[in-house]
């Protein structure tokens, strides 16, 4: 190790993975440095408390609480604080003090991605978040780099483990939401408060980063059309099934011809829960799992498959950007800075075209097929396939019965299709709209 | 454009790959410009007749048969001649006058790698290979960077489209091998000299690429114990079926403990037919596709999927290192070279522990199973499970009948269990040893 140069690299950050990044650094020295070219001296890790529960045991001298004064004089700059504030201002630091940064922080990137890749572009310094997207799953250098020469058509991501093991369970056990999300608390697969997960913030943030990555173009979050999983429910599940699906909370990111008098393509990027043809490659990936699925021009259809979350698994691709950060250091040059020059407009969630279920209950009456499919004649929706069951009618109710029509449309216009549904809900024979899910991956 | 710095691109080879390449390079000349921070202009594509037949409309002028004078002055050299020479020799030129190469050659780097990377070592020069393994599929950069950090314990690669073609369709069809590769041929997914594929040398050589990057080993091809499917027939795939198991080619490269008395872990890097549980990832990567499932210490389980071959789908990786190599070229500093520091040895086949399954036809009379059991035991294999079935006796033959015996077994030394297979074949009891297939995954 005595002819390899030191780095120094600073730690922001010792909960879940922090902790084991710092285990690794010191438990794999050597073997890193011969991988780096380079010695990686673990300066210090910078924390709230130093007297803070660990998930591994470090030597305590390592520990301080003055990030800033760690900062100076860093190669590498670990970031995995998560949040805003303080992280924002630290990562600018460690750019401007010369450093390359690297970071899991998925908020952060999401909302000040702009401004923290054009510091770095200023000083020549390169950020490093293999980890911010899909965990331990190797997405950010196949986008950026192998996928560089493509045209990236479209991504379809399980990027949140939490509601895929939520969605999985509730699929193999028929349980209604609630319950599954206890269960997946008490395991530690959900946390207390689920609300980044279930309603989609969390695979929003992931969305924003391969949207941006995919199509060189800065997506801000708010561009990001968002629904979570908490309005499932187990005869939906079920109902998917019976159809051939399975729900997956997916972020689907778009490239879109460009509209007749318009200038250039766009992209849409969006997260909610859609069905999965059950034969798709997304619908086996189970538990707490991720996958991103890629269709570009020239390379066809893409996979990759692994842990998207978990401190060591992460730690594992926060490691895989020091060592490439040290070797940028040895090899010299600047960074090569983010590509976002195509700089594509996202188009608003109604202009998305994808195929929907539409499940209503309905008056059980002569010619009320007739009247829902002239409605959706209308509102140019095609019917692709349409199946009516009876409900058993209500022994006490003076009325008459009811019957159930799931409706499988054609591609459709999402503005389209919602103004649709609302003249449906309007119709006398609609008694209610049961769910309106959409269909992706044909 | 016009603020771009023009970097000049010399390509070497028009075939299937090369014509899309030189295509891709002339169509979507603006936007991997503004991807790559640079102009990339296609000075010459050198091929052996300039009046050839290509499979994409490529201007006349463009070609040349001097591929010498090509190569001076080019920043990249594309090399997708395929074959040893003259590829190694342009490649070592290419090198030396200061250019970073791109090549899809795997033959050339499987044997003639080192080399290759030392002399780019020597000027700081970059070799990019993204195509040369698993194709289309992101499979070098994950190894050589995001995974740089962790420790890789084992691939399992489905990584010859041809053999998984062909297993694919015997299974699906119970067709016998000799039908379906005649099959393949006719539909272009076989060559009419199908040695390649089905004998596993084209496997082997991207097993070398594959164990090197992941071990940081400089792995010869001659290192890798080959084995190819022509033996594998309709029986050996029902009965795998019948057991849960599918039948594919797989590139098996391994971390192996350092046994007692050794200094350094090793590894084993091989290619054979396997059974694969109907439930692994692998068992479901169907027709021509690729994969390659990796398991690493501290990232888990991951695997990536995507086509193997096909000119554009190559085209595609051969692009994302052009704008790599562009991108480097931008930025300055030197090639960071192949990290090989590792330097473990490769223990021979004999070596190898895994599970077996093995089929015998026995003499169907009492005793048989327990002098199986008995030498088997002997030997040092542990059945897992067994499976009898009596076949058919012959009405004609005054002998006994025979009765068919498949064994599980639990995880063995390659060379114990061949030593007891051969003394199974010549025990008295054992009419005919059927087959005897690996086992891999868990």
């Amino acid at each position: 190790m005595t002819d390899y140069r030191t780095l120094r690299v600073a730690l922001l950050g010792a909960g879940a993975v922090g902790s084991q990044v710092a285990d690794l650094l010191l438990k794999h020295r050597a073997e890193l440095a011969d991988r780096a070219g380079a010695n990686l001296e673990l300066a210090g890790i910078a924390v709230r408390n130093v007297d803070g529960k660990r998930d591994a045991d470090l030597p305590r001298e390592l520990f301080t609480t003055d990030a800033e004064t760690l900062i100076v004089g860093s190669d590498i700059v670990i970031e995995l604080m998560g949040g805003i504030e303080p992280a924002r201002t630290q990562v600018l630091q460690a750019i401007n003090s010369g450093a390359d940064v690297v970071t899991a922080n998925k908020a952060l990137l999401a909302t000040h991605g702009s401004e923290i890749f054009e510091a770095a572009d200023q000083v020549g310094a390169e950020v490093y978040y293999e980890a911010a997207a899909a965990g331990a799953i190797p997405i950010i250098r196949p986008l950026r780099d192998s996928l560089a020469g493509d045209r990236v058509v479209r991504i379809m991501g399980i990027v949140n483990g939490t509601t895929n093991y939520i969605l999985d369970r509730m699929d193999t056990e028929g349980a209604d939401f609630a319950d599954v999300l206890a269960q997946a608390q008490a395991l530690g697969y959900a946390e207390a408060d689920p609300t980044a997960d279930v309603e989609g913030y969390d695979a929003a943030q992931k969305a924003a980063i391969l949207a941006s990555l995919a199509f060189h173009t800065a997506v801000p979050l708010d561009a990001v059309h968002r629904e979570g999983i908490t309005q499932i429910d187990a005869a939906m599940i079920e109902s998917a099934r019976h159809a051939g699906y399975v729900i997956k909370l997916l972020a689907v990111c778009e490239r879109l011809a460009a509209a007749e008098g318009e200038a250039s393509e766009s992209i849409s990027v969006r997260v909610y829960p859609a069905l999965v043809e059950r034969s798709h490659p997304l619908a086996s990936v189970h538990g707490a799992n991720n996958a991103v699925f890629v269709q570009a021009e020239a390379a066809g259809d893409l996979m990759f498959y692994g842990a998207g979350a978990g401190g060591v698994q992460t730690a594992s691709a926060v490691l895989g950007d020091v060592v490439s950060a040290a070797r940028r250091h040895i090899a010299g040059g600047v960074g090569v800075g983010e590509s976002t020059r195509a700089n594509l407009p996202t188009v608003p969630i109604g202009r998305v075209i994808t195929r929907y279920q539409i499940t209503l209950e309905v008056d059980d009456q002569p010619g009320v097929l007739a009247t829902v499919a002239g409605i959706l004649s209308e509102g140019r929706v095609s019917i692709a396939t349409v199946e009516q069951t009876v409900i058993e009618p209500d022994a006490d109710s003076a009325a008459g019965g009811s019957a159930r029509l799931v409706i499988g449309t054609h591609q459709a216009r999402e503005q389209d299709l919602s103004e649709t549904v609302q003249r449906l809900a309007a119709s006398g024979v609609v008694e209610r709209v049961v769910s309106v899910l959409r269909v992706e991956g044909n």
